[in-house]
């Protein structure tokens, strides 16, 4: 059991440090091509803010968990995430050529080796999250399942596949549970698990995990809408303009403010109970609420 | 414990149409977009030899196993192997149109839903591995290890990678080892695992597995330079004219028939010991050694 930490910044430097390392030395020891695990390691260290690998470590301390035991879940949920970014910016899907100021991986390595190292990624996370201290078995299901529906998401958000007639605050509904609050749900899971915590505390952090989860897609689409409408002078942002349902589109900027505040307050009564150790998830959760980028 | 089976062909028609339903039924089950269930049924429906299936499900007999028990092992080697086909045929890797008598995935559903039917398979498999009825932790990780065995032996093939100054034979032997030998070790592997085995039968299962996914890959070179183009079923020489290493190229066709005998021999010794549980795979092995397409 590791001791309350002592809270200066939302997301604790000595654990993003750590992150970093165990993603590269993972990733150094796969006996892969070298051209193969370039690919990775350029996808992987593209620097990002490592929440969802933050989420599981902060949710194992607050299981009363070690950050060892749960940092083989943390390096697979990045890895996911990573395989995620890597096929999204593809030439068939979103065609980006450029991510966090660095060209995106196909540009860099070709498409071919982009879709290949995108495959490994995702390969390689359970295999990593296997190694996690506590229920191994169940920690690679949950990142695969959170994976299906992540997938399943930007399936709805681009290629559309909804059941015939469903309202658009019903589809909203599919998309946002699904695109982004998957993994961060299951992030908070995994970490519960790798703690090998009991069945209260694991329902108490799948709480806060999808209604931060919910939240923080919430709270992206508000900053879409609202920070365009600043910088550009219209009332819509691109998400608008790309025809993309949002939830201010759907319901309203103030709508949308309201639900966050409630999704912040369930979060937070969530893990209320569980005392000092989750104190760290709680300014996570207000840093999330108020981000403004 | 199932009866040793009446052998009378070497793919159990029983097994078959067990895996077929089993395969359907799992994506049936699945809560995802029906654009995105449509192009993995595509993928997983059309055909093929359920190899992989087969060798999990005969090497849980082998193991003392039920087939029950290892179904979820045989669906996932099947979804891993389904998206490994869909993205080796993408316009950026093969860029193949049919196969199979019917359009590859990206022809029929688009590239952006062929590159997530790809993802959602590959994340799926260890969902449905999960379901084993031993060793459920083990059997996802070997499946995820081959996996990324299997990726790295295609970016070997077709991108190279290789350490600096490999001999051919080397370079050849990385190539057939991984990317045909890894999946075909795990199906058995996981037959086993998911029987409960002990040590000594999964490590014969294993050396079966093994021997037999390596002879796989040495007779279907051995098809390629020597078969006529009608005979094999599909173009044949465009190994060699594609430049790529081959078993008979740097072996020769006599060098190649040798180690495939010698593969054989030490595959059928592996399992001699199973004694009647194991004939199927013993029938098996004979069918794959003397296939000519």
């Amino acid at each position: 059991m590791s001791a309350a930490p002592t809270v200066s910044a939302p997301l604790d430097p000595t654990l993003l440090d750590a992150v970093e390392l165990a993603l590269a030395d993972f990733l150094a020891a796969q006996k892969i091509p070298e051209n193969l695990r370039a690919a990775c390691l350029h996808a992987v260290l593209a620097g990002g803010k490592r929440l969802r690998p933050i989420l599981v470590l902060e949710s194992a301390r607050a299981a009363g968990g070690s950050v060892e035991g749960a940092m083989p879940a943390a390096v697979a949920i990045e890895f996911v995430h990573a395989f995620s970014l890597v096929h999204d910016d593809l030439p068939a899907l979103d065609n980006d050529t450029m991510r966090r100021g660095k060209p995106t991986c196909h540009v860099a390595f070709g498409e071919a080796m982009a879709i290949l190292a995108g495959d490994c990624l995702l390969a390689l996370a359970p295999v990593a999250a296997a190694r996690a201290a506590h229920n191994a078995a169940e920690i690679q299901r949950e990142l695969m399942s959170g994976t299906v529906r992540m997938i399943a998401g930007q399936v709805y958000d681009t290629l559309q596949g909804f059941p015939d007639g469903l309202p658009d605050g019903q589809k909203l509904e599919l998309v946002h549970h699904n695109k982004t609050g998957a993994l961060l749900e299951a992030s908070c899971r995994m970490g519960a698990l790798a703690s090998g915590a009991d069945e209260t505390t694991i329902a108490r952090l799948t709480t806060y995990g999808r209604a931060t989860g919910l939240m923080f897609q919430i709270v992206d689409d508000l900053i879409d809408a609202t920070q365009t409408a600043e910088h550009a002078g219209k009332a819509t942002g691109k998400d608008a303009e790309a025809g993309k349902l949002t939830y201010p589109t759907v319901h309203g900027l103030d709508g949308s403010r309201r639900e966050i505040a409630r999704l912040r307050a369930e979060a937070s009564e969530a893990i209320a109970p569980l005392g000092a150790r989750a104190e760290r998830l709680a300014f996570l959760l207000d840093f999330l609420a108020t981000r403004t980028k």
